[in-house]
């Protein structure tokens, strides 16, 4: 077996039906998620073998993820569980004009209180292909952080590729720790980053903005940086509103600039988790392809998950081909 | 305390679920609504004081009636009952070219049946800063036009703001009244004036058409008419189909013509109660801004309502705003 | 009484809501369909006089899929019923470019079974005015093939109008027959035709291309091999992606050629059926207007089905004149 | 044909789903019904042809209607229809020792608003064997109370077996007449008598008790007073609460009493609608077996439509016999 | 103006639909509750004037909480917001020998973080007569118990009656405070005991059994060392399984011991809040009725709580006092 | 890894939701199931290793199928996919004395169809600690006989411990062979039977009655005939009606007549897959306690079950356990 394996919080997302607002109704929908368990489910979907690694609550909702994610392939045998709760998320669905609303309970979750000795990465990490890994997670808690920098440091002395999606988000980052340091020592130890002028910023303190001339500089600087670094995968949007949307990819690939066409979603079913697929498609495309396909690939996946309900991308290897192929019709499949 | 007083009929409305048609399924789901109700429910989630005047059923449906304007803050204190049934009526949505089917049983509802002598206007009115009608309201019979007469009256002996929205509807009006009449004997009772060169050329027998130029002159010559009214409030749509509309909104404020921006509702999620959620946007604008604002921000909510499920408007001050400063992309917020 | 009558399976379709994956929840929906019972229902509801011909399950589905076609209305003296299940199908509906896929369970199905003996033919087309069927039907078996022509022979005896739909699919026809010899066959008992270069090309092993050009000499060349077909109608869309088609219709009457505007449809509820739609309104055009109007009446009618969800169109005469006549703003009717 | 007629009003039912109230829930379901109704649907299922003659609303709410009836095999030809809405009933139901609770909105409906010289009644009862009308419809109006005393003269002359179900709700009879000298005339027309001490009290102004030999003793008073009818039934009810009933019949046929064995429901899924299942199990009993077997079939009906939602039994001949024959152990059946 | 006030956690139950597991569904509903917001409800549906005070999060959820309580006429002016989570549950329902499961996520919640000093108990408590509280409340954290002894102290000032439910979980209080000994202080304060000898075993640390006998003795006992207290009242459950449960009431009075009847609930809808359903009844009781009648009325609420869906008893005054009549068997009202 | 490994059909449910008729609704839900799936998800939940041996549909059906299992725990690395459909039922709920109705539509399924020499069972069979097979499998097809012969064949000859559960169902074992023959051929692999008179009778041409003494006669004679088999057991079922039922177990070990309680179900959930819980806490019992204790959790297995909505019984050791201690009060687990 050879297998990828991400790491991170399980979240459960709970939301109205359709565009209700909570208010409005008694009925819910749960779906379970988390950035980098999205990735494990949509790379499994894809085909590869995966692994997930996290903690859920010792009760019938930690089993609920558990069942959640072994539905879709993933491997569980390294889901600890705990008494703390699962992490979950509220979601109130916008339109055109209207944002989404998501409101989180998660800071005392089973995750953030995760006991960084309890993970056995040596055996975790037998056998494995890839580690994934995101800025939510050291963002969360000092246990969250303290027990990713030990798979990284494992993964990075095995040569295991690493690729870090370095997200940042200002409102997490409440437990002492330095954002920018952290960040910074863990891309050190990676070897894709997932990023553009934003993500670049954050970690070198710069000021590049959004076109591909800035994308390239700050590239370079970044890998100039953290030379371990060999490619810098992006990808840009743009809301017309949040039901229609126009998406597309760009990498540095340490010598030369790709970039694929432009995707337009005319009609967003669900915008979460798009980024996951994103980069679930990248890890895909360069297990798999050359750079060029692999950034198409990664590109048409962030696509279709706009069309797909839930935090995880369920398309299959042969419906993203076909939008790398130019067809994009939609015509029924008998 | 400060409120903003309506009065008029609350209606169920039951629809099937989607675009459904009735004889697709069993299942419906129902909101409360009735153009005034609408307007007090969105008032009171705009962060206003609002109190709600009308007779609703003695029975289940009426106390849920009830129950559902208290749910979003409005004042029921002024809601009667009767043994007469509450209004209600029946939805099927459509989609694109195909209409949306609306059939109603209001003709012997519980509000039609009012006893116009068992509200106290007085005590109603009391700490009230600003009163609204529809012209749905004076159609319905000559009980309920007797007790709007009544309200007018004293709402104007106390100087209290009173905005006029004299929607006519010619399926309505079948107890004998002259709509024209009633309405201009109401409208002089008022003080803003809701309504385009429609409106006015069924209160002056006139024929403006749709242009600006037209709205101009029609609302000089309703102002002149009707001295007591000192602004006039249009919106104008434009309908690519029952799911694609643009918006937007214009003003005779006595000296100038003031007109906004058009808002494109791309996906519409609601095409019902976007009228109602222009009136309560342009009450609490001329309550809290100058008329430029009032002006945007009504047809900014007007352009959100299409985004939300049911006959009220349910945005927030800060959502509207934000379209208003030109934020349409529709982003997540977290 | 003067009735439409269609043959051929009535399928049972069951789907996940919304754009979910199976996988993804629990709940499902279903309707009955079927290609030609759709035809018969659609016609229904334009106000004609319908018996569909079929044989469904002896049991509750069976039983459920005759009431379904009762509640709109349709003759069911003629449907019989079989030891065998009822054909099935599932279905996952896409959205912009992912496709909606669907998988069949028809191959053993009570109406593959039939019985071509059990089928009074002679009783079912005394007072009927037009006969359809299509290319669905001669592919599912033998039985199935035999029983279709027998229909047709005796419907052509009797001078009675028929449509012939031959769609071909070439996953069907699996039980020996080759599926040009047997088209052929039965258009030549055939008086409209309904299909364009595609199914042209299948039948007389020709390479029409797509454009009107070759439509219609498509058309000439059929109608010189068959003679007593005197009309070829074709649709030709346009998909953007699975929400957002545009659709035309054109047709050869044998001296003319006659095309209709193009109707746009940019928020597709339900694509399933649409060609039904068609095949319903152009027969309802045939039986109550001329050939410029029938074609339009068809257009108008397959491009309202997009709108109405499950396999049949539902929609009146009158709101398929109303597109006819221009009015696509889909505005409220109350 | 040889048809069974029913005449009366058709109503809907909403109800929150399961057991919440209607202010808990958004979500509401409908069923079409009404006694009459009732009767026609549950005769179809159990195998005979039906006739309904009413009055809908003429929009889409009467639309589905029709096609309720017609999914169930209900001939709905002398269904006309009105401006007026139909009739409907909110439905909350209850458990245990919580009641259920019925709001009506129909005294201004399609049905009540009847026009008697609308119906042929020498058409409608044309090869009609059996004519069953309750004291519902005499209750709801005059033009209603008229349309049904035509209807039962014609019947009466024609010598088609009557059954009377008077049910007499006193919160009816609001238009003048006296419910006491209408029952009678109506009864006089009729050959059977559903009813039992309540009911002849009612139209004999006597005091009848509950037991057995009072309603024998009545029964004979009854058929004094009118000759013409043959027969009476009765059901008897224990209810220990809203979701445990026992059921036993009970006849006085002119000659002999005769009883069945008590029948228990431990577990009531839907009370609604068991007293139209009595009187369609009775018709059909009457029309197919003796006195002995119609009075344990009439119970037996009575009985499962206990556990069948909606308004009307759907039960099959098969599965009632199934009872009488004591088979009461629900196993399943593949 | 005469107001209940209550004071406690308000929670969100979130559940999948009828008995199924989490893991089986993607579908929930949800209510709001919380033991004291349940009383509060419940006295609000008996028609009295009942405030909540309490603290929820500042987000669509905590909104929701509000709107919730407010639609059953709660007044909810001094409910406060504060940037944590709203504490919530998650259902299993279980059925017959299966037990519900309930897992609780509401350690960090909005209101276990409550300020004491944001309560303004005295203007809180103006124009209130009756207090309620729980022993829920002191087990959550510091903070809550020492909100809720600020407002017992101001109460019993004032003079107010204050009714204890010292319901006493162990699974709670784990900051640091000994539960009895705050029990203790906390019911000094109070006048009304709710509470039976497990209750009074907890804070006397005595070994009093179920029965009558020992129920009278603990009772005398608690009176002796908390004089202030009036009454004790008790409910006692008998459980079958989990469907099917029987209850009475008892109460020790000061000088007499009264005990109800037993009321059997044969097929239980919803057996959560039965409790307070108990405690509402009993408030509403001891405000208008003597001690025999209120122990009844409290009884029957409970009883009648177990038909109605989510936490808080939705029962009229007439439902309830209808089953003290002895009225139990379920008729449908109409 | 020590495995339990199961084989054969894996099958859809379908049914509308409740009580509800196909015909009174347009929704559905579904369940995957099957007998020894059923059995292999109950030994996961309980928590043994295990893996089911299957043919699924090589479509969106059959990955949904696997993915059921997978949730579940189930190791579906055998279960292989063909281009035949997957077996399905529909199914009709009953309550009362209204028997369930199920409809099969299995015939012709991906497993009927099943490929003997895709198996291996060698592999599958390496660290397998039980097999369990049930007539079902060799009744529906000559390859699904041969499949099972195969892996009995290895099975035995590796000393696995083989339970045989030969549900006897006289519609299927329609391919030819004889019934009886095969099942004791396929029994004469097997070291414990399932089953009572009735399937003893089926095999050994026998007239036993229901009896105790009936049973034990019968079991001897059965291990007469076939000494591989050490152990019967068998359970009785007292159904009061489809609601209320009473079980029991029993068990001739070879030397011993052992019996349990009987376990009342007064509110079954669910009645399908009670067989198969039994089935499945029998070999679980088996696998870790002694003869009584495992028969007791056989027989509570199997109660429990009927409170779990679905085909498989998904309680845990700990549920199970707690009824044959006694606790059947159901009471909230907090």
């Amino acid at each position: 077996m050879n297998k990828v394996v991400t790491f991170g919080e399980v979240l459960m997302r709970i939301a109205p039906l359709g565009n209700k607002k909570l208010k409005q109704t008694n009925q819910l929908e749960y779906y379970f998620g988390g950035t980098e368990a999205n990735v494990a489910i949509s790379l499994s979907q894809l085909g590869n073998q995966t692994q997930h690694v996290s903690v859920v609550s010792d009760d019938f909702i930690g089993d609920a993820a558990k069942g959640f994610l072994q539905k879709f392939g993933v491997n569980t045998h390294s889901i600890y569980s705990s008494q703390h709760p699962l992490g979950l998320y509220f979601l109130e669905v916008g339109a055109v004009m209207r944002s989404s609303t998501i409101t989180y309970n998660r800071k005392h979750s089973a995750f953030s209180n995760i006991d960084p000795k309890q993970i056995d990465w040596h055996k975790v990490l037998e056998d494995c292909r890839w580690f994934h890994w995101t800025g939510i997670t050291p963002a969360l808690s000092l246990n969250a952080y303290q027990a990713l920098k030990d798979g990284l440091t494992i993964a990075s002395q095995k040569g295991i590729p690493i690729s870090a999606d370095p997200a940042y988000r200002s409102d997490l980052w409440n437990y002492g720790k330095d954002a920018r340091e952290v960040l910074n020592e863990l891309v050190k130890l990676s070897t894709i980053f997932i990023g553009g002028p934003n993500e670049i910023n954050e970690l070198l303190d710069t000021k590049f903005l959004y076109k591909n001339d800035d994308f390239i500089k700050g590239s370079k600087q970044l890998i100039e940086k953290h030379p371990n670094i060999k490619k810098v995968f992006d990808k840009t949007r743009n809301s017309i509103n949040a039901n229609w949307h126009k998406i597309q990819a760009r990498m540095w690939n340490g010598s030369e600039f790709l970039e694929t066409n432009e995707l337009e979603i005319t009609h967003v079913i669900d915008r979460i988790g798009t980024g996951d697929a994103y980069a679930a498609g990248l890890i895909h495309g360069l297990l798999h392809y050359d750079d060029t396909k692999a950034l198409q690939f990664a590109n048409a996946a962030c696509a279709i998950k706009h069309t797909i309900e839930g935090d995880a991308n369920l398309a299959t290897e042969r419906e993203i081909i076909n939008i790398i192929e130019g067809n994009l019709s939609g015509r029924i499949i008998r």
